[in-house]
């Protein structure tokens, strides 16, 4: 019988279980979790989790509460599924005994500081003695470098963002506000089947376009305003992400200019998304560009970041952290110039990296020749 | 000049940094940012931050990012606002010296294991040594208790849900899926002014309704079923939260008996639900009345939770932790009776704790008297 996609995660993570490191490793973060496992549930609150793995060389099982047994047997069929009885701490303990753990990895980078406490506490209580000790991020490692069918939802994900602003670019005029276009752009992605937002819509115009984070407001859209929109729906669980600077006249000079720098600035920095490259070359040509242009204070974020069950996973495209970019990982490249008061301007794809380079799976027509 | 709230909140909080414990404060989890500082902005992923508030009996520092500098400087108007240049490792050391910091207080269950580990090594290296201690959770507790405004925007989030339920099963006819209906709602809230969902809305029919945190299906309602509700609005930041079981159709005699006793535990619950009382108290109540009702196997969750800037706050009732009932917190009553592969019955009101007892903020007719 075929291996399931679980099956052959599960085998290449415990490759690493090996002695003098974790024996077994505990799982919360949903994203983890769910490439893992299958298990969809994400968590409502920071503290509040609907489900850990423990695998083992052996075993690989779900413990998850009554609220959530009937979908984690549906979705984690490769798990044994747990339903708490007590309270999390204490059925981990007795898991832990069971199975004869000696060394338990976590992910020091999800777990918080009073969870580790409490829970290091707890387990100084077991027979034989538990060591904790911080997972190695092999789970993000994992991630990092897409499958088949992890890019083929990616791809659709991204096809929908593509289709959808074309249709908000039809029918847009000055005077709508950018919460009515934030709306409709929801709309319109979950009438052609995403389960929803990667992440809530940026429709900035004008003077907001500097705000590289801004949220849609009640402002009305201007005729000659720079519009960013910022968009990314989820498909099976994975993101896209996306960006376009839109203007509904020609706008004022220094916006042309700007555009052509961070288009200018975006196109080169792709050169350098391929196998083999440091993340941090692509930031620093973009980064050159802008500043040789004379903006250079006016990019302040990094030029990229991967995206997979996350919108913002590792590698990222920074000046920052140098790794070495492979083939099937997916990074956006997305240069910004920013004019507080004014406005500003980014442009962002995302593409998957192949063998001979980017292949972009954001692609659309909505940019200029300026 | 009168006081802003946020000059109020800062005043009660200064009075905790006494002598012993600890002289500044470290605040990164997104609603405690929000409720001392009015900065608005939400954290995108658990491992991204959008800033961080650094508090002592002289000073306070909003730090963030360039992304956010125009955000910041509009909405945390008592505070000085700093942005990043380097990373905020090396930015909260330098301000750390410069504001002779001894004992900083961090957010324990907020905070990742890694995150405290980085920075306590950080720390080490100033010149007058820096100690950390988690904080003891009085921002929780003070945010427990409403003020006027607080009540004001829970009342009118509870509001615009009670219109949208509505107006949603006005027109509600069997054949319709759940996601259909759970867009629907979205929708209306946001026409009536809603600033997004306090949760994704939950619409489970049928033996969906046995997952009490059911996602939105494809599944057509049927014209017996039991349909769960259980929708949230937020508004000004701070959220509703309501349960309602409906039938399209007279139900099968079981479930007009689950009602039945699921509509008498909330009852009776609600009237323990005071000033002076425990938060077990009304878990036990209506705990009691299930189990004697013969379901009691069937009642897995615990009887509510506050609500605030957050969906889920402290204090919980539940039948652990007993802690006193004040006047002026917000608390959900929301008892259930789930039964696997048939369906479920739960309902909820969220109620303000006044003097005399509860005051029901989610108010509508939507009841059945079986």
């Amino acid at each position: 019988m075929k291996k399931t996609v679980f099956q052959d995660r599960l085998s290449i993570l415990r490759q690493g279980l090996t002695s003098g490191s974790p024996d077994t490793l505990w799982i919360v973060q949903p994203e983890n979790r769910r490439y893992l496992s299958g298990f969809k549930a994400s968590d409502t609150q920071l503290n509040e989790s609907s489900g850990s793995l423990l695998i083992n060389k052996k075993r690989a099982i779900l413990i998850t509460d009554s609220r959530y047994t009937i979908e984690a047997q549906e979705q984690a069929r490769d798990f044994e599924i747990i339903t708490l009885k007590k309270d999390l701490d204490t059925e981990l303990c007795r898991l832990l005994g069971q199975i004869k753990t000696r060394v338990l990895g976590f992910e020091g980078d999800h777990l918080t500081w009073e969870q580790h406490r409490r829970f290091s506490k707890q387990i100084k209580k077991l027979k034989s003695p538990v060591r904790m000790t911080p997972m190695d991020g092999s789970i993000g490692r994992m991630r990092e470098v897409k499958d088949r069918e992890e890019l083929k939802s990616m791809k659709a994900a991204a096809d929908i963002m593509s289709a959808v602003l074309d249709e908000v670019l039809h029918g847009l005029r000055p005077g709508r506000t950018e919460i009515e276009v934030a709306r409709e752009i929801e709309e319109l992605a979950r009438d052609a089947g995403a389960e929803g937002m990667a992440f809530p819509p940026i429709v900035a115009s004008g003077p907001n376009a500097a705000l590289p984070h801004a949220t849609p407001s009640q402002r009305r859209i201007g005729p000659r305003d720079p519009i960013i929109f910022d968009i990314g729906a989820r498909l099976n669980g994975y993101c896209s992400d996306m960006t376009r600077t839109v203007f509904l006249e020609p706008p004022v000079p220094m916006f042309k200019k700007i555009y052509g720098i961070v288009r200018r600035a975006q196109l080169a920095a792709l050169e350098y998304v391929r196998p083999g490259e440091k993340s941090t070359k692509a930031d620093s040509i973009a980064r050159d560009i802008i500043r040789q242009a004379g903006f250079g204070d006016y990019f302040g974020h990094s030029l990229g970041h991967s995206v997979g069950l996350a919108t913002h996973e590792t590698p990222r495209l920074s000046p920052k952290n140098p790794v070495t970019l492979e083939e099937g990982m997916v990074v956006t490249v997305e240069p910004g110039i920013y004019i507080p008061g004014k406005g500003g301007v980014r442009l962002e794809e995302m593409v998957v990296i192949e063998r001979h380079g980017p292949r972009i799976l954001t692609e659309n027509d909505n940019y200029y020749d300026f």
